[in-house]
């Protein structure tokens, strides 16, 4: 069982798995599974990352996996398969959720990680909750233009707003190890972000991000996260809008895609133990360049956790 | 309050309401209000439809409510107004199906009968609960390329697909009394079109609609509703995807828009006590067909009913 | 000058002209001059029009000109060149207005006849003045959703609902050998029909030419139109909005395109003097379907042109 | 292998293959064998058929495989697979061809049908010298606005206008049982269709075919086709482009979508023996209508298959 | 009259005004009062801004009102309505301007300030006709790609490169305390810059904009405007093309959203007495980006407004 | 022959050549010759080049010549036109190289350079052998997101990431003279980058490229090219897809529009001889951001021209 073989079929050639690996619905003994979340139950204002698996699929035939200047590509040193996605019900959120978690845990229970690929955010509780099961509280590396510290609205428990309001109630998540970066705009009255920073997360704003510059946002993210297990978890919307117009809730302001990938080349120095990538909506993107992007993100954070985890292997 | 006057405001000036009625979100003593049902929550495919009744309000503005060589327009006969949304969480089904029934119930309450846009076509089931507790068990004219009389599935209890079930179920129509045209595609085995036609349904199918003609069709409606008080219920996927793209669930091989909107015109001859319109995903449209479509018919319907009812005012 | 030759550049290749044609802004002793009325500032509803010329030429090159089982082609009958575009400015109609009849009627002086590409059908006002003016009061053939007979309205005492109206008033057609097929919809009360119909105008609603068929409707019109020279006025907006999403004021319920174009097929049997295709705004179109078909119409009458005048010719 | 469940994966979940069935890139012993051949290398206007089979992929989950009133589902009666996509180069017309005719015996040797999705016309060439291999002369029913019976151009042997020249140079199909149904449009001149008339082509223009209406034409192409093997070879542009406006050389004046599929309910009377559905660019559709009626006809045709078939399975 | 309770009304929900402000037509006694100007008739190249402030309104619901770390939100500190739209006639255009400087003058009576979305550019020369009325000559910030103060062209004495000529000519602006921001690209021969300069005009182009930085630019702002009264024009072209693909003349190499908002972030600390955010062409946007950022622009200008003036309240 | 006057003609109107200029299909003693080269022959994702041409033509009707503070606008000072199209076989990679570089060259002969707007990247070999045959071995500064000095692939000597291979391997080009700016993503494996640095090519990454600023990178390029003729060849998918989404192989992570326009500035200070613009594909185009970016770059490349060439003119 091998990756599709960009010399022999075309990039837009063949069933599309990300990034042209193995579709393995049962994998064993893998360092990364990628792993489909097709779901926009959790959504607020516009739908359609329920598309969102498949659309970063179908685009992420167009990378290689081996980056510039690197030495081996990402699949020569780590083993990774696509398990095709969760069957997620779009009619009943708390089944949903349930589902997610089972099916995530049942991943790590024979494989050491997984990327998950969105869907709305309202399912990194789901794999919050499996990823912590195994490695205990979690730092968090939370790149997205909003905190997603709400409390529930509209009698709904879990939306795309909640995620880490409930892992910190949960206690899945240690606060004083996360850091969001990228939050910007307006906000619900009283101000959403006082629940965070009053659990200790720390909050870098998009301008904070701008004004900090590259280096000293990664060093900020190492003092912060220190040798806990990470986990990684992107919105999409993190970037502004002109750099990924195909999300459910777009905030102008944002940082650019060169921005915010080259924070992420620091994570190999962290101790990643899981990754997402949400709230990509292919409804409103053009060009695909919002998959695009959302494959270049996912294809960083797999080659950062080689780096992160290839001496284990060796 | 009037109607916006397109001599002096023209058609894509001021805030969109219906076919530019006065907006009154505590209306009494209306003919017909219109309301809309943004939501997509029991949708099976392509979400969208929380859009629909805003894209209907913003295309309908274009249509002027005095049809070819009718004499009176429609708001010289009837009084109506658009009472806005319901508020429906799109979180949970179970609570906008309750608070779908309740906000219609009371429009009811103090008006003569609603034009509900859509959103998904699972709503159209709390408007049968509502309308039929004012009416007694209802006929319904049901134009669709589906039967939409499926069982629950993914533990969705209420679904896109489900309502008229439902409604039978729980006895709110009168099955003997409700014909569907427009039928097509394929079904889920067991053919759930076997549902319906076991407790009478008419199915006129897509092809059977085109052999029949307007005129025998048109025939066959009054035959099965009589005089009963009826229900139309539109999906706007009834027609061809090339005149509706605009949907959550098309269907190739339907009929024309003229060959619906033909149809419609003999409802003011029978007794029609509610209406809706819905699955519009303005997402998947373009040029705004899809929704200038719904208006059409939606114009249609409200002429319609002035028509039926007219002389109880006169 | 000669036609691109499209067995040597490629239907997308080279500067487009209509049909690709030789470009010659100043033509002199041909059959038919092509020429763009880039204009939309008497458009009510939906702008664009102004790149309809420009978006008809582009996909017309996908058209050969020589048409099933017809013998010679059209441009081996009459001699046809594309003269660019009248200059219109975009800000004051009254300009645009004269600039585009003084430019007509140029056209005129040293050619047979043109096929002008809209452009808001405003212009069709000067396009009669120009063409009145060299063969007297003429036989119309509109077809569109809309009669175009309205008053002014806005303060705008031409725009693309009026052109007709002010074409009676001027005496530059006889509204008894007018016919307009495909008028279906609301219009603004008092019906804006009583107008055309009270001077002799025949209205064929769009459900009037879908009972009647092609043949009967052919049969009409040449009962009404005659021997006298008639002027053709598309409104790409005739077909259903399926057909033409492209256009300014689209009309849910129209006949289709292979109904309008077989009906065009009579003309050649009359005496054309003069055509245009109009509403065509690539704005709201996809796939350029609308502007293929605007192009389909405008190569179908430029061939009835020369099957009604090659004789003269030979 | 099975395929996906409908009930349990909702249709925009998992990697998508033709209509959710399983996915063996090296079959054996199934009765039809779905593969895809993205290319367009031999489009002469507008590209993007490289595109068509991921995207008919895509769509095909929403259709279930059991149409109305027809009894036990395709796929209750008939094996099938989807064998992902042939690899062909996007860079020399050749090579494409010979890749292209060589995988599809190799699957004709393990299976006994094919239907193939374009791609762009030409490599229905491949297909039928894969398929004349196995069956001799083919009897052909064609749908499409264009002959394809043209010569070579632009230095290009092999062009999706040229397919069924070379197959009857090759006498790889009988031209007298071969009828072409949907012609329309504007040729080259000479005259391309006088090649295929002069080889005994029965040729149906969209205007004869609506004047005859469907029980005339499936007659006609009853008598045509006989008892001979026979390949279909749909082009989606055989209909009007208000149906399909995601193909490469778009013609208006088709017929519908529900003309056409009523055309091939016809085929299962028949012998029939291979298939495709080509030309579909999904760069050029919008809400994927023409995907999912390129789905609808695909599904149809293998019913058909199934109904043809079956009683040699029994 | 309240606004939009997004706790109750999901974002997609109800008519939409900016911001879910209370829809009041006849406003008095407001700090600001937003209204619509949907024109496009002085647009020379992409028309669509009249659908501008529909589609702003419609967008708009995204965004809360509360900046992050701002303490109190925009709307505890300032009260504000949406008043609709004017009703400008798309047909004239000194009609036009004379409709807006009347309403503009009207809701000023009554109202401290206004917040109007365009519609073209144009017509914030009636805006500063009505502004300087009551303030007197005026300081302006314009945030542009272009100068705006060309001559009439076309035989258009005001179109939307004229503004500010005008505004200079009659005296309403000092143009010693007027500052262009983010001008760049190609202008007209002899260059229009020449006219503003020579009035004394600070020009900042966009590349001297990178190069000073925001604090530079706040600090240059204040310096050149003062204590004057402040009027504020936003061309949503100031931004590049990325951030706003939906305007009439895009021109790339313009700076991000991110630079332009935090310059009107020192907007408070001056005397701001009217606004305006214009240019939005929906039609040519995707995704609602550009829709989206010119709420945004707006909603930190009510903020700036709140900031400056909430003293004089309290 | 002059360029359309734009204070005549609105910048949508008239048949649309680049920059408006005269359309001379065999231009004699001119400065700079526009030609157009409509190929997608060579794209190894996403087609659609073959339309760039003319979408590029049809928008850079928005840009006059003249940019802010230079004086004299570039027509002013030199010479061009547009010659049109190169016809360009779709069907024949190595005839469409062939009949690239015959035209090339021919228009070489009695012409100083040209400017060719593609189409894909592969034609830049025919570009790279014409000029080279004039000039010798060439400088090249190279603005793209991909080196492509990659080898052949699929059957495919030539095609769009092979240009620069080949003209190394035919001494087109001095690789010591040679610059890269911009390169980033992922590379096959082994890296292609090593054939371009193993030869001597100066290769800039995107990051490198934002660490070194624009004065440093400009430096760089100078000390590199020295006063070697020079070739520019600018791939659009240089900048982030942000700024250009309409080409085949968009890169996340690159530089803006306004980083791009400033390196370009300084060209006019070297001795360029040739130039072209790449891989624009409308049809992932929106708003036509791409085309404008595309034109705006183009008309840099003529300015710089003519900065540096004009003393030999005076």
């Amino acid at each position: 069982m091998e990756r599709i073989d960009t010399t022999v079929s075309p990039r837009y050639a063949q069933i599309p798995t990300f990034m042209r690996l193995p579709h393995d619905p049962a994998p064993r003994g893998r360092d990364v599974v990628v792993i489909g979340a097709p779901y926009d139950g959790g959504t607020s204002y516009r739908p359609g990352a329920r598309f969102g698996p498949r659309a970063i699929r179908s685009e992420s035939g167009l990378i290689h996996g081996v980056g510039i200047d690197r030495g081996p590509g990402t699949f020569d040193l780590i083993s990774c398969v696509d398990a095709g996605d969760i069957d997620l019900t779009p009619f009943n959120m708390h089944i949903a959720m349930d589902t997610a978690q089972r099916r995530l845990a049942e991943l790590l229970a024979d494989n050491a990680a997984f990327l998950m690929l969105g869907g709305d955010h309202s399912l990194t509780l789901a794999a919050l909750r499996a990823v912590s099961a195994k490695h205990g509280p979690l730092a968090v590396l939370h790149l997205d233009a909003h905190s997603d510290t709400n409390p529930a609205f509209y009698g709904g428990e879990y939306h795309h707003g909640t995620p880490f309001r409930h892992a910190i109630e949960e206690k899945l998540v240690d606060p004083q190890r996360m850091v969001q970066i990228g939050i910007r705009g307006h906000n619900p009255q009283p101000d959403s972000l006082d629940y965070a920073r009053g659990h200790g997360v720390h909050i870098v704003t998009a301008d904070t991000f701008a004004d900090l510059g590259n280096d000293a946002a990664t060093r900020l993210v190492r003092d912060i996260v220190g040798d806990a297990p990470l986990y990684v978890s992107v919105d999409i919307d993190v970037v502004d809008p002109a750099f990924a117009p195909g999300t459910g809730t777009p905030a102008p302001g944002g940082p650019s895609s060169r921005e915010v990938l080259a924070l992420l080349r620091g994570i190999g120095d962290l101790r990643p133990v899981g990754f997402d990538v949400m709230e990509v909506s292919p409804l409103y993107d053009h060009g695909g360049i919002t998959s695009v992007l959302a494959t270049e993100i996912g294809a960083e954070l797999l080659y950062q956790y080689a780096r992160a985890h290839v001496q284990e292997h060796a």
